[in-house]
C-alpha cells in the first residue's frame, strides 16, 4: 500500500529542458560564425559532461559550460559582449516564469489529502527552490529534497530518514535514470511519465520496460493508484 | 538545557573566504592593466551583490560575478583565455583541500557522545556537500542541511522539522549575521566565533554583544557548556 508519493520537479511537474534547448539553439547561433551547428552541440555537450563533477546540474554550471566552449570554438576570440550575452541568458533562465505542466496542479491537489507528497529534485538548490515557489505548487509538498544525484544511495537514505517502508514508497518522474530504476532497486515503486524534451544525459538504453508502469501525463496517476496499489480496506470491499 | 548544537561549516569548521580572498587577488592582478586594484574590488563587490538574488552564494556565482565584472571594467576587451583563467579559478576552488580548523576534530569528537550535532550551511548544495565529505567530518553530523539563506524563516522550519524545542538549540558560528542574530530572535542559544577573514557582506554594525557568547575557539565550547548551560543533573549536584 503506497503512503508517500515522491515527485521529480523539472519535466514532470513543469518544463525545464526546453528552456535548455532553446538556451543552446541561441549558443549554436551565436557560435555559428565559427562551426557547425552539430560541432558546436557536440562540444557543448562534452564540455558539461567535463563540467558534471566540478561544477554539477543547474542554470550556473551550463552557463559555465557555454563560455568555455564558447572560448574554445572560437579559439579566445570570442568577444566579451558575446560572453556577457550567455551570462545574461542563465540569468534570463533563472528568472523564467514556471508554469505547472497540464493536469499537474489538478492531480496534486487530488492526491495530497489521501497520501503525503514529497518533491525529489537534483540541480541548484537556490534555484530549485526559487522554482517551486515561482510554480505556486509549493503547498503540496511538505517534504522537498534537493539531492545532488537521485542515484540508489540518496533515496535510500530519503526512505530513511523519514522513516518510510520501501513498499509504501512511489516515484513519479520523467527520467528513466534517475526516477525509476533506482528507486525499483530500493524495493519501491515508481512511475515513468515520459517527456519529450529529456536531456539526452538522462536516456537509458535496454530498459525493461515490464518492471515499471508508463502513464502519458500526471491526471492519470489516480486511476493507476486505485487499480493497481489499492489501500487493504479496498480488498475487503 | 542545550540538546542539539548545530554549527555553520565554511570558516567556522574549516577556512572558506581566505580562497575567496586569493581568488579576487588573482582577479585583480588579471585586471590590473585596466584599472586600479581599488576600483576593481569595488566594481566585483557590487557585481556580487546584484548578482546574490540571481546566483546565490558559492563558488560558481562568484566565477560569474568575476567574469561580468571583467567585461565592465575592460570594456569588453578582456581576452577569452583570461575568462578561461576565472572559470579555472573557479574549478581549483572547488576542488582544494578542506583542513579542518585547530581544535574543530577533536571538539566534535568530545561532544558528540552528549550532543545531536546538526550542520547548518548556505551555498552551493554540491560544493557544500562535496567540502563536508573532504573534510573528514561527515560522520559528526547525522544532520546536514543546506539552506539557501540562514534568517529567521529558515531557523524556524528546521527547529520545527526536527521536532526541537528552541531552548535546547545552540547554534555556533563565525557570522553574527547568519549565525547568531536569526537564532536568537527565536528564543534558541548562539555562540560566536569570529574568523578573521569574515566576508564583509556578513558584518553588522551595532551588535549588543553581551547577547551572546563569543568564544575565541571551538576547543573552548565544552567548558562553556559546562559553565553556562549546564545539564539539569549538575544543578542537583
Amino acid at each position: 500500500m503506497i503512503r508517500t508519493i515522491a515527485f521529480d520537479a523539472d519535466d514532470t511537474l513543469w518544463p525545464n529542458e526546453r528552456h535548455f534547448r532553446s538556451a543552446e539553439a541561441f549558443f549554436r547561433d551565436l557560435m555559428s560564425a565559427y562551426h557547425d551547428a552539430e560541432w558546436i552541440q557536440e562540444r557543448l555537450f562534452a564540455t558539461e559532461m567535463r563540467n558534471l563533477a566540478h561544477f554539477g546540474y543547474g542554470v550556473k554550471s551550463f552557463v559555465l559550460s557555454m563560455i568555455e566552449t564558447a572560448i574554445e570554438l572560437s579559439e579566445g576570440q570570442i568577444q566579451g559582449r558575446d560572453i556577457q550575452r550567455l551570462v545574461d541568458l542563465g540569468r534570463d533562465m533563472l528568472a523564467h516564469p514556471v508554469e505547472p505542466l497540464p493536469h499537474v496542479q489538478a492531480a496534486l491537489a487530488e492526491l495530497q489529502s489521501d497520501y503525503r507528497l514529497m518533491l525529489i529534485t537534483k540541480g541548484d538548490l537556490l534555484d530549485q527552490r526559487a522554482k517551486l515557489a515561482r510554480s505556486g505548487l509549493d503547498a503540496y509538498f511538505p517534504i522537498v529534497e534537493v539531492v545532488p544525484e537521485k542515484d540508489v544511495p540518496t533515496y535510500r537514505d530519503i526512505i530513511q530518514r523519514h522513516g518510510l517502508a520501501p513498499e509504501t514508497f512511489l516515484m513519479v518522474g520523467n527520467s528513466v535514470k534517475s526516477d525509476i530504476l533506482p528507486v525499483l532497486a530500493l524495493g519501491a515503486r515508481a512511475v515513468h511519465i515520459p517527456c519529450p524534451d529529456t536531456w539526452i544525459y538522462e536516456h537509458v538504453d535496454d530498459v525493461d520496460a515490464t518492471a515499471f508502469a508508463t502513464l502519458e501525463h500526471l491526471g492519470l496517476l489516480k486511476a493507476w493508484l486505485e487499480k493497481e496499489a489499492a489501500p487493504p480496506q479496498s480488498a475487503q470491499n
